[in-house]
């Protein structure tokens, strides 16, 4: 069965009633509530030692659900390189929603990983784009989220490997909001919803999509490339 | 289980005893073999009604397995354009070695699909270049062919949705030789081993990619869009 | 200076007075009216013998622009053929609007091309999402139309070498709206506005992302590939 | 003209006399030579004081050619992230050779960019794969150097946006050899060709394509897209 974490920053639910009512478990709560549905899952948040990610928590990970928001600068590099460290050894991330500027999403981005955001309670249809790919099986044409924060173009993301949703919002936005990359052996899929006063992780849909996006991201069984100084197949002499 | 139907041209075999002594059952013999340790696998040829593709068998795969060489131009464009059809619905395609210049390939990529070639007993060597897909899945760093007919660059196809393997061969050459792509609701993997006259198709490792790309392209359970007249969300008003 | 030939169907403009208000000399004529402020340009229409592509016309074009809708089939295959040879060689092709269901597109995709559609005076949002990208030089965060024909997604097209767009509608819909691709040697790029009731080729920002597209896929003096067998560099010996 | 700033680490050079003989100015001398045949160029080397890489010269750079090797570590992360943020904003990058593992490579893939390597006086071929491409332009179908270091796949960096050239080596191993992203505002071309004892940098065609380069990467004048908080079109009351 494949391990997933959950980490969640986890302060907003702690220092707003608003988030609390909507949240009251956490969204790393609400997470592994439909999580556990079909994985073994465990939660990890912020202000636990290592920020709950200890070598062993990564070592048992296959893949790293991430919610943050305002506390992104207190996640500390060293964890950040070792979370970095082991998506390139195979282990599948995801990133949702604010965690866009996260340093473990911007790290592996190598761009700001900024945009454009307004909270309007507008509607967001998010069409899906790729109508073959596992991470929408199950989905319909599009997911309605009644009110959802806008984030708009420009996203400032490297061209995703695939472009799975293109989210729509009334205010006349457009956004890449599910988008896959590979890097190393790991794969990373990036989801925009999920404001922390929106009920979005109650959705059956949303929920689809982040369960669906877990197998998907789940390591295989691959060989890890080796690196480094290389002998020929043949008749050439190395100096 | 995934239903696969192996479509083989079927005429070297039957004009060539140096190809019958390779393949005597017919490379679908062949592939059907080892595919069917892990799958529902019927055959279809160039010479029976309708080349063995009638509605009712397209109907009923999941997953179409095609190898052509020197007979592309009597499959009916009839025939083709229906097996088009159900690739745009969903039905998965894995092209083989020559079946780079079939009807179907080409009509699906809208190129040439031309290429260099040459046989010399060359070995080739399969990079993988794509380390965690689920198409290299149990393969190592490389596949190495003792023998295989040289296809080289420029390949005129369209950039790959996704590039798996790249092919060295001992006389100079490189060749995109494992490639994804995604057309309408279907799933196409171009995979370059077995030439008629060399036994790849007994390689494990060539077995396995093929095997791992029926499962990579075996239709999802995805909504097929709908396309046509739309109505508005809301206060617009259609002409 | 680079030789453009404009192609138009040229129907609507003479069955329809309100097209006609629009497009007194024809789409191609306003099509060429701003072309040839940059470009050397001739046009071509479907009643035209041959259509106006005769083999010296195609010869001599580097880059050709393509206007369709209700006259797609009258378009002879023999004609679309050798469209379609010259992309191949290295010949630009700006396919615009409803020209996304032209012969000559669909061959080139090798999908059915199809989308959702809606005339209901739209106001339509093309933001640019590739800010680099030579096409969009000179263009803000996006274009506005007043109003446009709504093209929404699903958009069943092989994932695009570069979006450069996706539009807004106002109705709910977003949509692919800017996109190239290569094909052999030749650039083709897919752009949504034009509908035959509204001024879109008045567009100031419209006309300028044409004439860039038209810069972008100007063939270069590359090197057309060679094809066939092929000599191996050193001590193989070819069978 | 396009202002060129050629970036050495210059330390083989003054440290070896074989690397002396092969590059008596320094690499940064050679690459200066042919590329201030068509563009304004200046040099900046590791040693000077912020390494030569001022905000007044990054400033001034339309696009930067770095290349690195044994010194990476010493390259401050200052510098590093001045040029990165310079990338973002337009500043085109050419990363030759061992720069594959320079900071501010790293930093822009997001991933280990390693591979294997091997010193043997191989003959390289860089296979030309994406033919209407304007890097190539006026390069045959391969670049072949005599002798160049072997880089062999799996080398660890996300999926090019445009894959240009697969490089072949005699002891049996392939390479992304040419590759161009687009980060941000910023393009970038990674190229193979340039190991401190060979002469590549004097081989016609390796200046071909770095001066193709310099001009794709030059930054165009588009607009650089706006952050944060936005108005909606219409109706929408941010809250």
């Amino acid at each position: 069965m494949i391990n997933v974490t959950v980490w969640n920053e986890y302060r907003h639910e702690l220092e707003s009633e608003e988030v609390r009512a909507v949240y009251p478990e956490g969204i790393h709560g609400q997470l592994k509530a439909f999580l556990e549905e079909d994985f073994t899952v465990q939660t990890a948040t912020l202000d636990q030692p290592e920020h709950g990610l200890t070598e062993e928590v990564l070592g048992n990970t296959d893949v790293l659900v991430w919610w943050g928001h305002i506390a992104h600068q207190e996640v500390s590099d060293e964890i950040v390189t070792k979370v970095h460290q082991r998506v390139l050894e195979g282990m599948g991330l995801i990133v949702l929603h604010s965690a866009h500027m996260s340093k473990i999403f911007m790290k592996l981005m190598g761009t700001s990983c900024d945009l454009k955001w307004r909270e309007a309670d507008e509607t967001c249809r998010m069409w899906s784009v790729n109508p073959s790919h596992p991470i929408v099986e199950g989905i319909g044409e599009y997911i309605e989220l009644e009110r959802e924060e806008m984030y708009g173009e420009h996203f400032d993301i490297p061209v995703p490997d695939e472009l799975i949703f293109i989210n729509w919002y009334e205010g006349g936005e457009v956004f890449r909001g599910g988008c896959t990359y590979r890097r190393g052996n790991g794969k990373i899929f990036y989801f925009q919803p999920g404001h922390e006063t929106y009920p979005s992780y109650y959705h059956k849909d949303v929920q689809r999509v982040i369960k669906n996006a877990v197998r998907w991201a789940n390591p295989t069984a691959n060989t890890y490339p080796v690196y480094g100084n290389h002998q020929p197949l043949n008749h050439i002499q190395p100096k």
